[in-house]
């Protein structure tokens, strides 16, 4: 990577961005977090796809795929592993909240290091907490990828290095999701994982696996978790772009087996895309 | 303010900051927005406790008071009138919410021209709409003016210039705030403001009107209102930092008069803090 970009801003090999960004003023933009494996950004489409839907739902400008995707592939090109997420801000305005006018959003991309995470977080599973912090239902906000993340930093204040990632719930007591990964459970053989309905974000790997499970036809269920349901439940996993899947072999003080539903998940996908991670 | 600088970046005159900023990456950080006469901004000690609860409430380490006041007072120099934001972030970080050892918060300052509010909005009352965008519930982000603000995008987008501004309630149907002002309305000739809990800010105009009719001996009630309590009330006025107190005349089908309660309030805010905006 020596003398190559590791940021574009709208496609200059540069930095930083103005402070009247509206990113930086209210976090009003969206991003996307991507595995690069082999210089290639993988699940491209379904990034693309998560992306315009928080733009079209802030009413933001998507920039072109052809265009994300050129910067992308020069950004990555040469990199064996690594991340590159993708930030789409409104762009720059003069104070205040209207945003009427605002139509030249602010692309970043950024290529950082794979994270160190273990390998054998994949093969034994993780530890995870329950968060005390809780995520606000707001339907407008729910799904998708948006920049307003204040809740996931204090949720992962709670710990230091001790847990794997933390249960998030809202304030209704649903289980939503972790900080940075959707989660999953199996009961009586049964996959369940929550409806991403009034909270939490819509993971592209949640939909890969939703996709495998499908295909190995494992019983499925989307709806209303507890935390109980996760203390009672046979197998527990998460899920992320990067992570691909992690079991869970203990939450708090309950231990659980990493189980044949979470292996052939595992195997699903890894046959499904190439998600080495194993 | 030829030749002079309108931002200033943890003391430098630069109008930009990193990509990797946590302001922009997840909305880490706290702002305020401040009215500068004659060079001066007004109520500093009030915005500087806000600023010191929003970041003690999320770990970010606020930047001296003594060294923010001598950057504003710099940066105001000569202007007789405009706006002062100053943000502060928990500085740049590698990817990932967590943010221990994170320690070097961001500070931008910008000074911007003062807004062209109408001079009869303050005189004679403004038109306000209901938004149908909610604020949602967490007390962990309530009160404190923090960095992420989609909700209030979202809101504001609901209208183009017909409107001063828009009420915003909770999902429960609590009348909370307006996108960029609190709300008060006088009923039987008592004063109510809802209270800031779940949801909202506590505005600094909010809290020297709250004092002021203290020390009018307005009978005062802080608690839950609905937009039932806004229709039926008396009077209804808005509070910021820019605009003072702005009586409303309109809440769409309904009208208001400009009563004795917003007119004792309007003078005594002026008596009080030279907030001459009639």
């Amino acid at each position: 990577m020596c003398a190559q970009a590791t940021t574009l801003v709208n496609g200059q090999a540069v930095s930083s961005i103005d402070v009247h960004d509206r990113g930086l003023q209210y976090g009003d933009g969206v991003f996307e977090t991507i595995a690069v494996h082999h210089g290639k950004p993988l699940l491209w489409e379904r990034h693309m796809a998560r992306l315009c839907l928080g733009a079209d739902r802030l009413g933001i400008n998507a920039p072109a795929d052809a265009l994300l995707r050129s910067e992308a592939s020069a950004l990555c090109a040469g990199a064996s592993r690594g991340v590159l997420k993708i930030v789409v801000t409104r762009g720059s305005s003069g104070r205040g909240y209207a945003a009427h006018g605002v139509s030249n959003p602010t692309r970043v991309l950024s290529l950082s290091a794979w994270p160190d995470y273990p390998h054998e977080f994949a093969r034994n599973g993780v530890s995870i907490c329950i968060c005390d912090t809780v995520l606000a239902r707001n339907p407008a906000l729910a799904r998708i990828k948006h920049l307003n993340r204040l809740e996931q930093v204090l949720a992962r204040a709670e710990w230091r290095t001790e847990y794997a990632d933390g249960v998030m719930c809202d304030d209704q007591g649903n289980v939503v999701e972790c900080t940075m990964s959707n989660i999953f459970l199996v009961s009586k053989g049964e996959l369940r994982t929550p409806e991403i309905f009034a909270c939490g974000v819509e993971g592209v790997m949640r939909a890969v696996v939703l996709d495998a499970a499908k295909q190995l036809n494992i019983r499925l269920q989307v709806g209303r978790i507890t935390i109980d349901d996760l203390r009672n439940a046979e197998e527990i996993f998460l899920t992320n772009s990067l992570i691909g899947v992690w079991p869970v072999r203990q939450l708090q003080d309950n231990d659980y087996v990493i189980g044949p539903v979470t292996r052939k998940i595992q195997q699903g996908i890894r046959d499904a895309h190439c998600f080495d991670r194993l």
